[in-house]
């Protein structure tokens, strides 16, 4: 038996009980023979009130000073935690980012992993303990400060050690039980997937699913980690996401793996953009400057009498006013006639390697977003991926008309193979 | 202008308010021309929280992860502190203990601070910013482990710093005035102590004062650093301890600096021990080695008919239960009759130095006891200090009667130079 590495986030670790029930799952884990490295988030809601308290003294952005003040939030949760699984008996010792040698650079708040060095882990390991490091965390390499990852930054946490400790699988424990076909609050039939590869649940992160970030994913691919996504509440098999379904797991990859969906971005439309080459250049210049990324990016067709054309692109609703800022300034300098904003766009993607042999899937997905009424307003595809923007009223409704379309639904029996529908 | 060590208690930090409060006074500091290094402890009740949560996942004794735990606390409120203080326009880092160079030994949730080494804050004050350094914490010399230092670390932690960076004052920002001649909840006419020797209020903290701990006195006045006890909700001078009055203070010392009571303890008499030699050693050494720290020590005339004799002592009450049956288990080796446990006591203590030259004093105490009605049952004196054990109800009324008795009263005109009663 190998080393795992596993991940709790902060629902299952919301409160006494549910510590003491996840400390009962690492023991068995270790019982069973495993090393056994945990990474745990905050409690529950912990980091959110104290970025409340935080506001409540300084209006100041995030800083040096804030990583400190919500890596606490960890170190609580990994205490209670070695604590609890201490007083069933196995000994266990916690971490912070810093003693578990999570090396990141300075940009506080959203720091990026560049080592990971575990060897106080190794020797805890060694000595026979479960060791507990908190998620979230590091240390950066010139100043020594304490650094925090960003949202979704337990997850990659887990999958570095993972990939610095060689283990055998990152076990990433939520409170769903996988990852799903599409979002089952909002698709009933909504299946769980078994195996998806590493590719597909990119685009699957990328598209609006929030059970794991791009992050993470990429982190787990490039050193080859599998990852386990699984509920911290029941005993049940989750979602594999790998370079190859396990050999023991006879998993027959789906042309499509699942209808991912966003409502958390705007459109931007510049009107009246000089037809001529550099426009584009200079429009996503100024919102790169202004450090804001960008999704979807269309140009239409120019209008042959008056020489102008629009340009539309996808971003988070939240940069939305520093880009309209950004535009503005470069007004004169770009030679646009105006902006228009948007926020009420949503966004569905339809996500599957087997779209690259099976030239039927966009016209069978354009054609069940018609049938549903829906109004496509924007499309960009990728290899494995086709993404429209519809109004945000409609969302709901043509993810829905899109899973049954390609035989999702938990009760149909096209499910794991494409095809039946001869479109 | 020199550096300043300021130190806030838990209440003064208590919510946002408090925080943004206590950061105009440390920039007011700075903009006298002080370099200031803060200590603050941990937010309110956090502490507390913390210890309940834990006793919800673990009924395990304390140790390497309850000190990870509860050191959150103070990683919050610095964190907090620096913002509010950046927000005032001044530049501020926080520091754990660790990262302060706060270096402990190993013992756990009660570690002693063997070395200090304040490079990173020497660091930060050259380059021009306010060191905030999380009160109460430091890291282990061989294990590189958190530690904590026990009740009142903070403040040790403060003194400490102050030694190290040669501090012109240790200023302790508490929720009262200074130290009072007796506890103001009991005596009304309770007053402010101007000026207080170090050996004063060593034997004030030990008889019951809680507003220094003796471990933080004693630390002070190795390294004879001054302290300045002071409320952090007012303008007002609170209390200096020091060595000598301040030059530009003129105080003359009061024979008696004040009284202090204490119903924390309670008494345990051996009752029938053998009146011979090693008998006392033998109970004492059994208490020893439970690790129980005693307080007052009494051995009564022997009996001439039985030649046996009992021996009284105190202790607090948290430990009575360990002495008792360490005690019961050597019965037969030590060979007492019985053991009486009684934790109804009350201890009240005259602290001055002034009482080595004054002859009366003693009596004096006696007699105001005494016309307060209040039996005495055990005595023990030190150079500078007389403590009696009385009833527990009828503490106050004592330490009321004995403020009076020695001029201590706030209306009194014989307040600083004792003598005039002529007892």
């Amino acid at each position: 038996m190998g080393l795992v590495v596993q991940k709790y986030g902060g629902s299952s670790v919301a409160d006494a009980e549910g510590i003491k029930r996840v400390a009962k799952r690492i023991v068995d884990a270790k019982k069973n023979g495993h090393q056994v490295v945990v990474v745990v988030s905050a409690m529950g809601d912990t980091t959110d009130e104290l970025i409340d308290l935080a506001e409540q003294v300084s209006p100041i952005p995030a800083g040096r000073e804030f990583d400190m003040l919500l890596t606490a939030g960890e170190r609580i949760s990994m205490a209670l935690l070695a604590m609890a699984i201490k007083n069933l008996g196995h000994e266990a010792q916690s971490f912070t980012g810093s003693q578990a040698g999570v090396i990141t650079d300075s940009v506080h708040n959203k720091a990026r992993i560049i080592d990971v060095t575990p060897g106080r882990i190794r020797t805890a390991l060694d000595e026979g303990n479960i060791a507990i490091v908190a998620g979230f965390q590091g240390v950066s390499q010139d100043k020594k400060d304490i650094t925090t990852l960003g949202r979704g930054g337990s997850d990659t946490t887990a999958v570095a050690l993972a990939a610095a400790l060689d283990a055998e699988v990152c076990e990433i424990y939520t409170d769903v039980d996988g990852v799903f076909t599409a979002d089952p609050r909002v698709v009933k039939k909504a299946r769980k997937i078994d195996w998806i590869s590493f590719e597909d649940m990119l685009e699957l992160a990328s598209s609006g699913s929030k059970v794991l970030l791009h992050r993470c994913v990429e982190y787990a691919r490039r050193y080859n980690i599998p990852i386990h996504v699984r509920s911290s509440f029941s005993g049940l098999q989750g979602t594999w996401v790998s370079n190859e379904p396990r050999g023991d797991r006879k998993v027959e990859q789906a042309i499509i793996s699942g209808v991912a969906h966003d409502t958390s971005e705007a459109k931007i439309t510049v009107v009246g953009v000089p037809d001529k080459p550099g426009e584009a250049a200079a429009i996503f210049r100024t919102i790169a400057n202004a450090e804001i990324n960008i999704d979807m990016v269309v140009q239409n067709v120019s209008a042959a009498s008056t020489g102008l054309t629009d340009i539309s692109f996808t971003l988070p609703k939240t940069e939305g006013r520093k880009a309209i800022d950004a535009l503005e300034k470069q007004k004169d300098a770009i030679g646009f006639e105006s902006l228009r904003y948007d926020d009420q766009i949503g966004k569905i993607s339809l996500v599957g390697a087997g779209m690259k042999t099976n030239p039927g899937v966009t016209a069978s997905f354009f054609e069940a977003l018609s049938d549903a009424g829906v109004n496509i307003e924007l499309i960009s595809t990728s290899e494995i991926r086709i993404s429209v923007v519809t109004r945000a009223d409609d969302v709901n409704e043509a993810v829905r008309a899109v899973h049954t379309a390609f035989g999702l639904d938990s009760d149909s029996a096209e499910a794991v193979v494409y095809g039946g529908t001869g479109r």
